[in-house]
């Protein structure tokens, strides 16, 4: 595997980028904390007045809508164009976007006035957004589900919202409309503990902050971090439980560097 | 003790109920963690449009109104009255309900309008609800109040307002119309980490999700769950404060099986 | 150093004050965490009808605007005012005040029509209210604003606003009217978790409600407990990271005492 992949890493450390977040009110401490973790600098900020003036110091914007309601969504949407304005990367994290009419149109309307450098979910989101059926019943993906064929899911939304596309589940996959990367690392316990997918999306904001000019390298290295960081992760924690977990998946992160990537990483092209 | 009340924890790890909650922003994380870790499904989600579709597909709804403001309470009212259309179990969680005249309103309302399954709180919640004095200055028990007879309150309660009634402290005390249960199981250190009583209406939110038609068994393994998983906790994180309480919490109850509730509890007809 | 300072810590244990936050939704859990773990009793509320009652029976208020909006900032106006009327403490931590042109309106509103007992910020939000030019982009400290004058920053919005001022930073300054403490504690872990500055206001708000007339010395204690807090959680979770850091700063501030302070404390009048 290239050198390039994993050195983005230090360029976050170094760089500290700005990473705005309007998100839900779930996962926003795990949010910043991984955000601080990697080397970046968090800012949630979600008022309409508030963020116009946010936006423009950021290095990326992160988008998620896993506790949407009517303001955060306008806010969303500004938040967005304006970011797009500025050339500034914005990564979109739909979630549970097939479970409610409200998060239906909403996701509708931001991929038709928003530019997104990544957008990135389970197979389910996903499913949802290429246009096929999906079962989800809830935030995490339907069994059923993760028999589609995920492959062409990925390349299909690729080439369909042109940006690169990230699908997490037991093989991450990110696609862009020219290729398509597998990870084959991570551990179960990622799906036991709430906030793993938006921490990716935290992390996905803090690379593409410092590397917007490769978004795609940005969205591999971010999705490795986690999965590579949940291994450390679930060594360290075994058989203790999910608290125990938690915590070491944050010190995992925040002592991650590009050897531990270049040793770990089990990465191919599809 | 009968094998029933205890069995139901592989039940939940089995089905993995979702779990709507419409709670406070202090301890989300937590009570989706917890969800988790019991081997549920949780969403949160309160804005009004979105959650009408999130209930019919639930399992149970968790209403908590620790930062209740009127959006909330709007969105309280309407998915209490469609969980209930759907026979989905309903659990409230009045924290603080005495302290301010915009929660006395409100928990009247809701109380009025919505039937719930069980109703758990600490003895000041409970002693205003059955129309008693209530001595709380904040979310925790006055000391005043828990000279009071629990007991009586508890039965009092569970007749006037037809459902399961749960009163956490020292000894937690369970009442449906026809019976009483004590859990003399539990650490001091469970007062000392806020979320505790949060995180219990989630595990009662789990187990009646998996079984509606035995709420009174559901809400008692419930309790008995938090307190020993507090009492593993202790044993394990002991002396090293409330952060590792804190972990140890999560821990135990992501491990926890019939067998360790049924070596470890203390529970009587009172 | 005189006792006095000190022991307030055990009157904070003794007397449990009730600390009525309206803060940022970000590290909400954390504030209610660190309130309990040094003795407080918190409550979050922020809702405009709910707080009215709220704030009357507290015994300190904290206003941070860290994930400010037009409902949260009526609420702050209004419980600063009833504070003010019932002589309760009010604590102002203005999270990235000089950011947007939102948070720079507000603050002078809430600065002029509230008073505080302390206000408490890093050095680029202390230079922006004290009306030197910010550097600040984001939550964060400048690297510029580091270089600055912080002792004359300190006395001169002491001065100007006449109030406690506390600078946080490598050394922390507390400023009054006629003097200025520096403390030499702390480590460099404390500012790669997000939340501990909101943290150390829910301090000041613990210290502050049981000793209302001895502002000066309770801002120090506060600023004191969370820098040796940090000293002892670095020294326990060396090497592991942030997650384990994370835990370890609430078990040291659980577990904290006069004598603990008495045996670190490296303070010094400017």
């Amino acid at each position: 595997m290239e050198k390039r992949y994993f050195s983005l890493i230090e360029q976050v450390r170094r760089k500290k980028p700005l990473v705005h977040h309007i998100t839900n009110y779930v996962t926003t401490n795990d949010c910043a904390n991984i955000t601080l973790a990697i080397g970046g600098s968090p800012i949630m900020a979600d008022y309409l007045e508030d963020i116009k003036d946010i936006v423009k110091i950021s290095s990326s914007l992160v988008l998620n809508i896993g506790t949407l309601n009517d303001a955060t969504a306008i806010s969303m949407l500004s938040a967005g164009k304006i970011a797009n304005t500025h050339s500034i990367p914005v990564i979109l994290d739909p979630v549970g976007c097939s479970i409610s009419k409200f998060r239906n149109k909403f996701i509708s309307r931001l991929l038709e006035e928003v530019n997104f450098s990544v957008i990135k979910g389970n197979i389910s989101e996903m499913c949802f957004l290429a246009g096929y059926d999906s079962n989800a019943l809830g935030v995490d993906s339907a069994q059923e589900d993760l028999q589609k064929d995920v492959n062409l899911i990925s390349k299909t939304l690729a080439n369909k919202l042109n940006c690169i596309i990230a699908i997490t589940g037991k093989i991450d996959i990110i696609s862009s409309i020219d290729k398509t990367i597998h990870i084959n690392n991570g551990n179960s316990m990622l799906s036991k503990l709430t906030g793993t997918g938006c921490m990716c999306s935290s992390l996905i904001g803090a690379f593409c902050g410092v590397s917007p000019n490769n978004i795609f390298d940005s969205t591999v290295t971010s999705l490795l971090s986690m999965s590579i960081a949940g291994e450390i992760a679930y060594k360290k924690s075994s058989l203790q439980g999910s608290g125990s977990f938690h915590s070491a998946l944050q010190d995992a992160i925040s002592t991650i560097n590009s050897k531990i990537l270049r040793e770990r990483a089990n990465i191919y092209e599809a």
